[in-house]
């Protein structure tokens, strides 16, 4: 429709994935431009009932469908046995959709993390008993080796080591560092080449195309077979060539994915745009079960932040998928501690209450980089857009990576992986950490349980780490700007929490050392006795993690429960939701949006925020079309109007459906057709229909109209009339408007006054007026 | 409104609390029946912009008038400093006032706590160092007991040896015995007359009626600050007097009390129905929250069971209640064991495949059980409503409360408290464990680890024990019946669960027993080899209560949430969920209702469930009045009625609203006016506007008409006209008819064909009709 391009044209072209036509400027045009789609192959053509690509869909009429086949169903299970079986079948075949999408997602989270656990490693070394073990798996197998210095066991070589026989040496440290770069060189460029030649639609996060698509719009190829599988072969090279990426973002692509290949299985699913939305919403839930661990979270995450249509149905069918791809992913283990994720921790110390301060201050850093975050990738994408630099996505990968690998190299918290760092940061420091971090001075005196050990002075190590992880923060909040947006699968949800995980590592170690040495000080005073293990520089990372992914997403409630899963302990929710909650509100004084929405108003998709509140004091008569100086709405009549008119009409527009009313005079409403079905039903009765020509009446009407003998035969359209449309009243308030389009999911309403046909509002027309409010201040708006 | 009267007529009085004047004829009777409320005398009168008693509020109106507010606020902020204050406190408010409901009742659910741990202890006997030290609290304190027999303590002393000497013998059994039934008479007395005299709302669980206030109805009274005291008094008495019944459903309803106390501080809430129903479902939350320790299961539970209006603000807000509640019970530490409820578990050994099939059995137990405790108790209670029965409460509550304590005292599962018996049930057997549960056969050679004791066999306490647990079963199964309903506080989750609780154990022992005996059945083979502890009693118990709870309530996330915070491990989820949904299925093939919406039936709360799926083929002209034989609809004319007319439609009639339309003839509407406003406009105008009389015309049109000189002075009454009032043609289909009513909340919509006013369709029209097709065949609707 014509407001819908506007829109989109002012928002130009999308980020990652310029999807085909968005921005073009007819239909026709649009399904040309997506014809270089593999996964346009495997999509029926678009038929009666069903919808065109880019279009919005009717949740009103999908769930009236649905109820139709339902009901056929039903009535039919009386008839016979098979029948019965049959309906027992349907019934049953939205849990049978949730076990498989539960059981792929899961196996392919677990290949994804052994896939990426042995490239990453790969790109130093080889293990020489067996080539695809990772170097954890390697050194496992080893006898010869002690927990300490596993890291040096026999069978895992460096390239330099194997190459040149030595291991140290600046040589070694060279080659080593060449090969480095190489690999991740080579690992972008598969990557970002696969995207390019076989799926588009596989590059970025992901999240804000589901977000759309599950609020009724319809992107064809975005969930189908080629994605799915370009995405998880590139989404395991993305994130091992050691780019500031990580996997949780596509993960939940991943499983819409899946959702929609068994979708296609049952025609509950794969006819009805309304259901598979549903079956999506559960697939989002997996999703971030298996990149999280965190069932719960996962449900949560997909009722709060992806979700549109969400019955309580749903929520138990989530669940339930969230649970069973949580336990196939366990009962892979891909990282053999029997946890779900790499950075699963259990803290023994509480926090008190004088933390609150340092968590809250982390809670305002957090908000300071999704701000910060949000503001500069959003610009930069833009830019990108807009300028040269958008038409050499390969050169794009492949510098950044380069400048990745080779920054990254000589610092070891950038070199290893995200999720390891994380990993590290998150952990307290216990007796038989061998890590820098925990190079701390131990008094010999002391004998403790291993998990209470008191606070003790930092040694070199620490120091030595401190300034590294101060180096890695700046090295990530910029490279992940940049990464973000690129032609290759990038979530952002681990580099977020890295960022967040760094700089509360750095406060923890600071507050424990100022604990330690000043235990005097009025506030160490009542709670950190010399002695005692008070402050767990590893709950800070937690918490810092926390705040700078909500900042950055706007999460909370599944932010804080996926944190809980993460930690399995009330005890820290506190801190947690203390940290969440300064994020927020921080991040939101400088912005409303989260980086999904960001993203989605930047690619111009048509997508009502159900959490904008619409507070302005307009009508409906302010937004519906024709405005005031443009020509009539576009109507046919129930009984006077002929083919030829209803032919030019369509030719003539481009709109999606035409009010029927009694008579132009009157403007009495009838009813509403769809610009789609009107032009089938004309193309088949001139094909099969005796006598009707181009100056045949048609007609909506129950019985023929009265007409001259010599007219020829009318054509009795009132088959596909809609008799129901929506209407409201001039007056309504814009507010009540935009609240019935989210909550009915309609496509157009029609403005009537004293039962007279005014106007028509589309949603695309509700998305403009919002975007226009937004910019103006509203008290110019109120009094105009 | 005639309908909602006819359709109360047929269902007759509430069951717990006679709702004054639901089941009366007119609104005037309504008003006179509540006057002997307390609580009505903190109300303010109704006034324009008010709902009255028992009326359904109109959910799109109050969202506009928030919108309205704080537009004007928003507005009014950039006049001055003390305005910008002022309306940061008004965006805060929400924040503060959950704060207060999670402090508040954190803190009656710790003082309840307390006292019920007390007033159970007193019926047996009473501590001689402090009488207000519970038994557990009297024996801490000593210092002779050692953990074995704490129960002996000597400053706790039963009342027959405070009063004879004699702590053993006949003569001292049948004291004390005696003097167990007068303590739970004499408290269960005062409950029910405290209840009858002061709030008689006060009793049943009130989850029915919180779920028909937040559908949108209005029960002045239910929430006020009367029902809160004595609710929570009474809940103290009626627990501690060892009636089968919980606390867990009168505290939601004593933390929406506090929730809708301190609505009342901030006008926001206070005057918009709307809003302060978010404030009430996170309350709601909290108080699930303070019941079960589980602060993400209480707003799953306030999500999925008892809201229906739940933006994702109330969600973040509701987490954060739940929260501050749960925390401040924490630390009142009403236990002393660190947890929030007394029956918090931890177990430590893995179950195993085969273990499903006695969990699904449980399950489908569990399922039974709900259907027999719900037909049982509707069946119980319509008798009460029905015959004499009805009129002695206070009798009733006697002869049960007298049965109850006969019958349980001789039992030892019986007589302590149901939460101590959960709690026991639950519990895995340590070494340390003296309970009678535990009594198994130790073999002397082994020593191994105190969490980790292989299966043994059962010695005789264990048998003893299974006997009395069997007798306990029957006896809770058949009291709870009979309990819940009564005119006192009364919760069912704790008794469900302690049915299934017993049941779950029972088998869970059987289980361990067969599986100790027969190492070498093909079933237990190759996962329970002899010295292994394979079987975990406690789990099954957890399960069967799981099962149990969710065949009576049908909750299904929440349910499994919550457990999941009561075991705080992952680990167990299948096997809660696989009960979870086996007893949810069996229990929906016997009826789809649980017990809080069989019992919203009964007592015909216009209640528009969000879960039942209209499916029949019905069109909104089959529903809308006036019905073929009925007289036309009441309508008023733009510009021709004169005052009088209205007078006397407004007396002739007593529906809520009138449409207004251009004139009779056209039957073109502009708008609908509502009888309330209608009336309060023309007392007004008679009292203060020179020239009305009753021949005056009114008039809704922008200009006054035209009229002859001789008329007399028209009246304007366009202020209270509703411009955009909600319409959907004659063949809009009722599901969609009910969608719409669902998700706008409205209460009564226009039915309108080619812009012709046609009739009405109100809330209780809807509801009525959903009723009778749920009692005919699909099949005869679809072909009449």
């Amino acid at each position: 429709m014509k407001t819908f391009q506007s829109l989109l044209v002012l928002n130009s072209l999308p980020v990652c994935s310029p999807l085909p036509g968005v921005s073009s400027a007819t239909p026709t045009e649009e399904m040309n431009g997506a014809g270089n789609l593999m996964d346009f192959l495997d999509e029926p053509f678009p038929d009666v009932g069903t919808y065109e690509d880019f279009h919005t869909i009717d949740w009103l009429r999908e769930k009236s469908r649905d109820t139709d086949r339902h009901r056929k169903i039903t009535s039919k299970s009386k008839e016979s046995f098979w029948e019965l079986i049959k309906s027992l079948l349907d019934a049953w075949s939205g849990w049978v959709v949730m076990l498989l999408i539960g059981l792929l997602s899961g196996t392919l989270a677990g290949v994804i993390d052994l896939a990426v656990d042995w490239m990453t490693d790969l790109k130093e070394g080889v293990c020489l008993s067996a080539f695809w073990y990772s170097h954890e798996q390697c050194c496992w197998t080893s006898n010869e080796t002690t927990f300490d210095d596993r890291d040096k066991c026999p069978q895992w070589q460096k390239w330099a080591e194997l190459m040149t026989g030595h291991a140290e040496g600046a040589g070694a440290y060279v080659l080593n560092y060449f090969l480095y770069v190489l690999w991740a060189l080579l690992f972008s460029f598969l990557a970002v080449s696969l995207v390019r030649v076989f799926a588009p639609y596989a590059c970025g996060s992901g999240i804000p195309e589901i977000k759309t698509i599950l609020s009724g719009f319809i992107i064809r190829g975005y969930l189908g077979k080629w994605t799915l599988l370009i995405k998880t072969v590139t989404l395991v090279l993305a994130v091992s060539s050691g780019l500031s990426l990580g996997k949780e973002g596509p993960l939940v692509h991943v499983a819409c994915c899946c959702g929609n290949l068994f979708c296609s299985l049952f025609s509950k699913y794969s006819k009805n745009e309304g259901k598979r939305r549903e079956v999506l919403s559960a697939a989002a839930a997996a999703g971030v079960s298996v990149a999280f661990g965190a069932p719960i979270g996962g449900v949560l995450f997909s009722l709060e932040e992806v979700s549109y249509y969400f019955p309580l149905k749903t929520l138990w069918r989530s669940f339930f998928a969230a649970l069973v791809a949580a336990f196939t992913l366990r009962s892979i283990n891909p990282f053999g501690n029997s946890r779900l994720v790499l950075f699963y921790v259990e803290y023994h110390t509480p926090w008190y209450m004088a933390e609150l301060v340092p968590f809250i201050l982390l809670g305002v850093f957090g908000g300071l980089w999704g701000t910060l975050f949000i503001r500069a990738n959003i610009a930069w994408c833009r830019r990108r857009k807009t300028t040269q630099l958008g038409k050499y996505p390969v050169l794009e990968v492949i510098a950044v990576t380069g400048i990745t690998a080779v920054l990254a190299f000589p610092n070891p918290y950038t070199r290893r992986s995200t999720s390891e760092l994380i990993s590290e940061l998150f952990n307290d420091c216990g007796a038989l950490e061998s890590s820098q971090l925990c190079d701390y001075i131990n008094n010999p005196n002391m004998s403790r349980p291993v998990d209470d050990i008191p606070d003790r002075p930092a040694g070199p190590g620490v120091y030595n780490a401190l300034w590294q992880l101060a180096l890695a923060l700046v090295f990530k909040i910029v490279i992940t700007i940049f990464t973000f947006g690129m032609k290759i699968p990038s979530g952002l949800f681990i580099p977020s929490m890295a960022v967040g995980a760094i700089a509360g590592r750095i406060v923890g170690i600071a507050v424990e050392q100022m604990a330690y040495h000043h235990h005097d000080w009025i506030i160490f005073k009542n709670w950190c006795r010399p002695g005692a293990d008070c402050v767990t520089p590893g709950l800070y990372a937690m918490v810092g993690a926390a705040a700078c992914l909500g900042g950055v997403t706007r999460m909370t409630v599944s932010l804080v429960v996926i944190m809980f899963e993460l930690t399995g302990g009330l005890e820290y929710i506190v801190p947690l939701m203390a940290a969440a909650v300064t994020s927020k509100w921080v991040a939101d004084a400088f912005g409303k949006e989260g980086i999904y929405e960001s993203h989605i108003q930047l690619n111009g998709y048509p997508y009502l925020d159900v959490r904008d509140e619409f507070t302005h004091r307009t009508l409906a008569t302010d937004v519906m079309r024709p405005r005031r100086n443009d020509p009539p709405l576009a109507v046919l009549t129930q009984d006077t109007t002929t083919v030829e008119d209803v032919e030019a009409l369509i030719k003539d527009t481009d709109y999606n459906g035409f009010p029927v009313v009694v008579s132009r005079e009157s403007e009495r409403l009838i009813g509403f057709v769809q610009r789609r079905d009107l032009t089938l039903a004309i193309k088949t009765a001139r094909q099969k229909q005796d006598g009707v020509v181009s100056s045949s009446v048609v007609y909506f009407t129950e019985d023929a109209p009265q007409l001259p003998a010599s007219n020829p035969q009318p054509l009795k359209l009132r088959r596909i009339l809609n008799l129901s449309p929506f209407t409201v009243t001039d007056h309504t308030p814009m507010e009540t408007v935009v609240d019935i389009f989210r909550k009915l999911g309609l496509r157009q309403c029609l403005v009537t006054r004293s039962g007279r046909l005014l106007g028509i509002i589309t949603k695309k027309d509700v998305l403009r007026h919002m975007a226009q409010m937004m910019n103006q201040d509203p008290e110019s708006i109120m009094f105009n």
